[in-house]
């Protein structure tokens, strides 16, 4: 061992040991004839003091070093004469009468401290050197605890962690799968699994009872901000139980992470809320119940006064913002621009400000009367002093989403999301069926294994858009934490599924074929869900993107900068995996 | 929630009360007018009766039912009349009132029995039946169990588990890397990692401390019996710490599972043995210590007697096989042929037997007087009754490993080799460097990181095959279940190693070059080890094969029979990836 303490663990009870540490140079500063060292590792910083007069030849050895070098310095734990409060090593430093330099270092690239000068490439590319800052190590130390936790509580409910194979067999359904060539069986490839999916379900047919698994998943997607190529979800599976279980059983674990990493705990279980109720009240599926400004639609309110927006439009909603009656023309102005980006879509924004003399001013003053806006005061349950936003389009759903924008840009605006604030949701009730404009069809809107509701069975055929579906969400403050559904546990309903969704069945046995077949062996009734742990570990963290948590992230290339990744191979190792490369310029 | 208990935990404190029970039939039996069914989960085996008296319709209904069909089932639990010791539930029955066929099974492929009688290839088709016969289950509930308490032991020890890539670089040095072509980079590749060697060096540079990740890895091999294409690995690496730090760390891991999976305790601090005397003792580097039976040379004793074989032999070297000098012509020819069966290699074998009236009777006696003989088995430490089994050749490598096979064959056939026995050893002062015959060049034992012992490096240029490295296997029981090294951390070190190996200083940066320039900015001293998971759990379990403690294993020509997959894919999907399949006929 190369220390007998960490740099993080001496306080002044340790006052007149001789101790060894190691780690490394924080920084150096020279004051009269003594140099002052901050040594770091990962559970701390300690000041380390050299004294010319009383070793002159130490004393310049230790000038010597630079930022980032690695040393083991021996010395006499002191007790400081001006402590540092901001440190649980502050009430001392340690007097070296030995120093070894383990290892140089040239200038690193950017400062490791807690607010770096790197910028993001910089600290990509140099990520072994990123992580040695609190903020970066503090997210990995979370994700490790988190990690623990999840295992501990679902251990202790008598889950096995079952490992499911990475090379799996591609189902060109859903996104993109990354492959992988086989060289023993040539001209054929693995698939990376998007998820265990037929895994855990087969491990139900199984009789395993309660499955998990914290397990890397693959989607080769055109990269967003908060995408990954390489992902990791803790997934989950249950037999013989109903919707009502399985939330239960995953309510009590995020309350144990909560409880065990962050000690924050929930009063009460938590709230759920039907999707169409989150559409309505939300125009999202995964509302920010941080705070409420919940939508309100007005179209009857706003008829037979000839204002063409919205004589023209079939819908319109709007939301009220406490307080805001005093926004200025400026910031009036600033949230029609919000509305109007592209991301967003709105064609404008109508306000109406409830002054506080009780009088109303509006964006729309020419054709509606006072009494008029008082009644959609009323309906808004506003009061003096507060500003109501209102959009209103041609389709429902779109208008509803454009709000759904409007309304957490407002939240933002107004402090309303606090990042040590917590609000889980579970969405429930989804629809069975999602409708695709594009390729005028229905897709499953979760898998084609989720179980549609008993009572809904009946207008599969007739009105698929109706059917409800066993499945459920966890949102927290506007994030999808997870989701799941109870399956399909029969094969004649699993049929008609992949008939519904447009597999022949020759499609569905050639991707399912091994589910389908286990299916006729017994298959127990069961669900499950999966949590998305890098999400997981960004909302306990408070980040604002999953790459903060992730050790060794790759780019929106999908690149790892750091180590350069993809890169080409031999002509050899192509001929093995009989492939060539056919580029096209 | 399809139960009120499971199908393990009733016993006779439960009797008057009204359950509900979900599983398996497991069997039927008509008896009289009652009808005995035995249910099956993962917890247990609970039986059912049906009275056809009480209720004829229900008991009809429990006739119709079939082995593997689920079934729901109210009831009251009775005391049996006729208890059955095997079970924990055996004290008790259901009088049932309430049957529901939850799914019904066709007749499965083979018996869901702890003997089935399914083969090898039916049970990794139908794996998700196999996996509900106890001794499959019993052995992921271990792995599972095995897991756990790895996490439990490092976590406790401060160790954070960091999961590194999927998706890195390919490195041809070693064996074969699976690749994964990347559509947004075309004609570029990922590789899956045959281990996060890299990014473990690199979380140290990092300033991680103390890292672990169990952790699947790949490798693109033809395969043998006990490999597969992916396989876990419990991973680990640890800064400031020399190889005696690492050694205590993780047998104190191993004792750690031992105790708390499976209750064995073990006495005082593992055995560790030099690799040399490994290799002149027993022939390998992970010998079998759970017998005696060392090797004794004796090239020495035998000459001067013209007995050609052993004149031309540079190497002469012989077992004791204690008690079998009653051994028969029939078993002495069966052990000549297993040393000359060609995964052996042998060219014969002599015998000695010293039997029980103090003569010595060898298939040498030709050229052998009872004086020699008796030198021979002075030095074999031999007794009365004692067989010496004695092989000779050109190479002592060779020789010595080819009496390890008759060595172990001898345990083997002597009961020596007892599954409950578990006897550790750590192999250490593995040599750097091997030589390969074949391209006549040094290769890294373990790899290019590998750290030599300082007081050998003085002879890395002058004699490269005796310089030592600061590396360590844990052998049990004749196989490896880990094994790592101290790391080299000094670039210059690390550049002659390089050299050595025969890396341009261009293929090195290719290759390595993310690690060599994290060396530049302060790596700590550090080293670690990996143990697989899979042989871990196997030797727990006592199986003889990794392939049955993991859920879904490939078969020898890495295909998993249950999905079929590799499999062929899209035509468009291979245009996307920028490639063409080129299958030479």
């Amino acid at each position: 061992m190369f220390r007998t303490k960490t740099c993080g663990e001496l306080t002044i009870a340790n006052v007149g040991e001789v101790v060894t540490l190691a780690g490394w140079v924080q920084k150096s500063r020279k004051m009269g004839g003594m140099t002052f060292l901050d040594m770091r590792d990962r559970y701390g910083i300690t000041q380390v003091v050299f004294n010319e007069e009383k070793d002159a030849a130490l004393c310049e050895q230790a000038n010597k070093l630079g930022r980032e070098w690695v040393i083991q310095v021996e010395g006499t734990v002191a007790e400081r004469s001006n402590k540092n409060k901001n440190i649980s090593t502050g009430e001392i430093e340690i007097i070296a009468n030995k120093l070894v330099v383990l290892s140089a270092s040239e200038v690193p690239p950017f400062t490791i401290e807690d607010n770096s000068d790197g910028g993001d490439d910089l600290r990509m590319q140099y990520r072994y050197l990123d992580i040695r800052r609190n903020p970066v190590r503090q997210n990995l130390e979370l994700r490790h605890k988190i990690a623990f936790e999840v295992r501990r509580y679902l251990d202790g409910q008598g889950f096995l962690e079952v490992e499911t194979p990475v090379l799996i067999k591609s189902t060109p359904e859903g996104a993109r799968d990354f492959v992988v060539p086989s060289r023993m069986n040539p001209g054929q490839f693995y698939a990376l699994p998007q998820s265990p999916q037929q895994f855990k379900q087969l491990l139900m047919v199984a009789g395993i009872d309660r499955y998990f698994q914290i397990v890397k998943c693959f989607r080769d997607e055109d990269l967003r901000a908060d995408r990954q190529p390489e992902f990791t979800q803790i997934d989950c599976e249950m037999s013989f139980i109903e919707q009502e279980d399985v939330i239960n059983m995953f309510e009590g674990m995020i309350k144990h992470i909560f409880k065990y990493v962050k000690g924050v705990e929930f009063d009460g279980p938590f709230p759920r809320m039907t999707w169409h109720e989150c559409m309505r009240l939300y125009g999202s599926d995964k509302p920010d119940m941080r705070f409420g400004m919940t939508f309100v639609e007005l179209k009857d309110l706003t008829e037979g006064r000839n204002f063409p927006v919205f004589d023209a439009a079939k819908f319109v909603v709007g939301i009220c913002a406490e307080g805001c009656a005093s926004y200025t023309r400026k910031q009036l102005d600033g949230l029609t621009d919000f509305v109007k980006k592209p991301q967003v879509g709105a064609k404008g924004l109508v306000y109406v400000k409830y002054e506080a003399d009780g009088s109303l001013k509006s964006s729309v003053d020419k054709f509606y009367s006072q009494d008029d806006l008082k009644k959609w005061a009323e309906r808004f349950n506003a009061k003096p002093g507060d500003l109501m936003l209102i959009l209103c389009g041609e389709d429902a759903d779109k208008t509803r989403k454009q709000m759904n924008e409007l309304r957490l840009e407002m939240g933002e605006r107004l402090g309303l999301r606090d990042k040590n604030k917590f609000a889980p949701l579970w969405v429930i009730d989804f629809p069975l069926f999602e409708w695709n404009e594009e390729d005028q069809r229905f897709y499953a809107m979760h898998h084609p294994f989720t179980s549609p509701k008993l009572e809904d069975v009946q207008y599969l055929d007739s009105d698929p858009g109706r059917v409800r579906a066993n499945a459920y969400d966890l949102a927290m403050n506007g994030v999808e934490l997870g989701g799941g559904s109870i399956r399909i546990h029969d094969s004649a309903l699993q049929n008609k599924m992949f008939e519904l969704l447009g597999f022949t069945p020759e499609k569905a046995m050639d991707q399912f074929g091994c589910l389908i077949n286990a299916f006729k062996y017994g298959a127990p009734p069961h669900g499950g869900l999966a949590f998305g742990l890098d999400r997981v570990v960004s909302m306990l963290a408070g980040l604002d993107s999953i790459r903060d948590c992730i050790a060794f992230p790759k780019n929106n290339s999908g690149r790892d900068v750091m180590i350069d990744s993809p890169s080409e191979i031999d002509e050899q190792q192509l001929k093995e995996l009989s492939l060539e490369v056919k580029v096209e310029k």
